[in-house]
């Protein structure tokens, strides 16, 4: 049945509907295929991209790979959209997807994120270093080499300011982190979709988008940034995991994923939300700002629990 | 130069990019086209589809037909999801555009949206009638024969609450309907795009969208259902005029529009929202509610008033 739900954290509401009965195939897209013709975030085109400002670098030379976007959205050099905006190639291979790779290979993406984060995060006047992937056409992105991008900027993104105001709301009644009590919750629940040792994944209550999955760290972590070695791992373990499964149930959906992390001398709890792109949003989710969601969250994780 | 903008009415945040230098042609999309095969929207086919609820008839049949949507999203069978959601076709031809109908037949689409409103507002429980349109596939339809939908709520809408709210704050501040203050201040921007005898469009400000257009009745009026007969005259001659304009420019582009309505017993400016889809939404924007917009509406309401 129908069912118009309020999300745990937020004044966020979607309308989940079943009575569509959709299943997994039904929302099998136009698959993500990597692009022909010269790619310039391939080893060998290092001088069609902006200066390097860091990469990693293994026998073969360099395998994770940071530059400023060519067009960036937001620069120190702009007053109006004062920030910066970085572009991650996460990998020197052109034809593979991130989960693709081994567990470790994808540690140093996560490692490359943490250095942006601490670099960027003590440039003076940034407030917020926004990580996120953009996976397809359909996701945004018309480069199909794998890449993340990071946008910084000079204040804290609304959903991250509302999150965080749901977080301190929570935390002065319950003297508890709500994510720590949701993940409690959920780990139990049909929503639940696997664990590791330090990170848990489900299908949040209110999923906006069908195969919506949050990556939780176990511990009360702020950022990525404070995670151990072992938790780093366990989340290159961990998105290696559920992009795995994504793409096996939706044959290499589009999808975006966005790390939240602790504003400036904010407590909070670090999180991944990972968002399949296999629906369009319409008139209706613009014009009310409710999301209407064709699979429940509950058959959803079901679903890519059978895959795990 | 970029430039981060805050919106008139919301607290909501876009990115204006212009380092992009996109003109209109690059946001050309693959053009919408009329699908071939049985349309169950078009005449003949009338048994495919629900129960009529009401139509409006000329001298060869139906123009107008309205029935419950075959998969509806609310409804007043769902406790859980309680509303009503319909289709309303708005033309008997399968293969024009709105702004292909002369005038008077685009007054009866208004007038099948003002017999709609009226009819389910009076319904218990329901407490917002959005009326929307979804032109083209990546503005979310999967049927091309021209039609807008209507979804009834329980509650107020998301984006109208808080449009509402901030209506309210101006109100009680300034004495004055910020709609009203806004058209009067855009009235002589280079984001005003044309005004008619009763009816004013414009570049918001602070755009989500490139070529987003809002269009607003001079009077202060607060729901479509309260203009007079000249009024929804006017508004069905503004409508053809953007819609025609941004077909021109940006070749039948995908598009959504939304009425934004005063909810029941309150104050509001009535508005249409026009929002061509022409861009994705990627990673950034849903992790951080923040939109870029790649199109400065300075430059878009330019492009359009050269066509008009």
């Amino acid at each position: 049945m129908n069912e118009l739900r309020k999300d745990c954290l937020l004044d966020r509401w979607v309308l989940i509907t079943e009575n569509r009965g959709k299943r997994p195939h039904d929302f099998i897209q136009k698959q993500c295929e990597a692009k022909e013709g010269v790619c310039v975030f391939c080893p060998g085109n290092e001088h069609l991209t902006p200066k390097e400002i860091i990469s990693i670098s293994g026998p073969h030379g360099w395998t994770v790979r940071c530059f400023e976007n060519m067009y960036p959205a937001t620069s120190l050099d702009f007053p109006q959209a004062f920030g910066r905006h970085e572009v991650i190639v996460e990998m020197n291979q052109h034809n593979k997807n991130l989960q693709d790779l081994p567990p470790g290979a994808i540690r140093e993406v996560i490692d490359m994120y943490c250095n942006r984060i601490c670099e960027i995060s003590t440039i003076s006047g940034i407030q917020y270093v926004l990580i996120f992937k953009n996976h397809g056409e359909e996701a945004g992105t018309s480069i199909s080499h794998e890449h993340s991008q990071l946008i910084a900027l000079q204040r804290v993104p609304t959903l991250v300011e509302e999150e965080l105001a749901a977080y301190k709301k929570y935390h002065s009644k319950e003297k508890r982190c709500i994510f720590c009590d949701i993940a409690k919750m959920e780990m139990d629940s049909e929503r639940k979709i696997f664990e590791n040792d330090d990170f848990f994944c489900f299908a949040p209550f209110a999923s906006r988008f069908p195969f919506e999955a949050w990556l939780l760290p176990k511990r009360h972590a702020g950022n990525i940034t404070d995670l151990t070695n072992e938790e780093k791992n366990s989340l290159a373990d961990a998105l290696k995991k559920i992009l795995e499964a994504l793409s096996k149930l939706l044959k290499n959906p589009p999808y975006n994923y966005y790390l939240h992390i602790a504003p400036k001398g904010e407590d909070f709890h670090f999180h991944i939300e990972i968002c399949p792109r296999v629906t369009k949003l319409a008139g209706f989710e613009l014009g009310s700002e409710i999301i209407i969601n064709t699979m429940p969250p509950e058959k959803a994780a079901a679903e890519l629990r059978s895959l795990l």
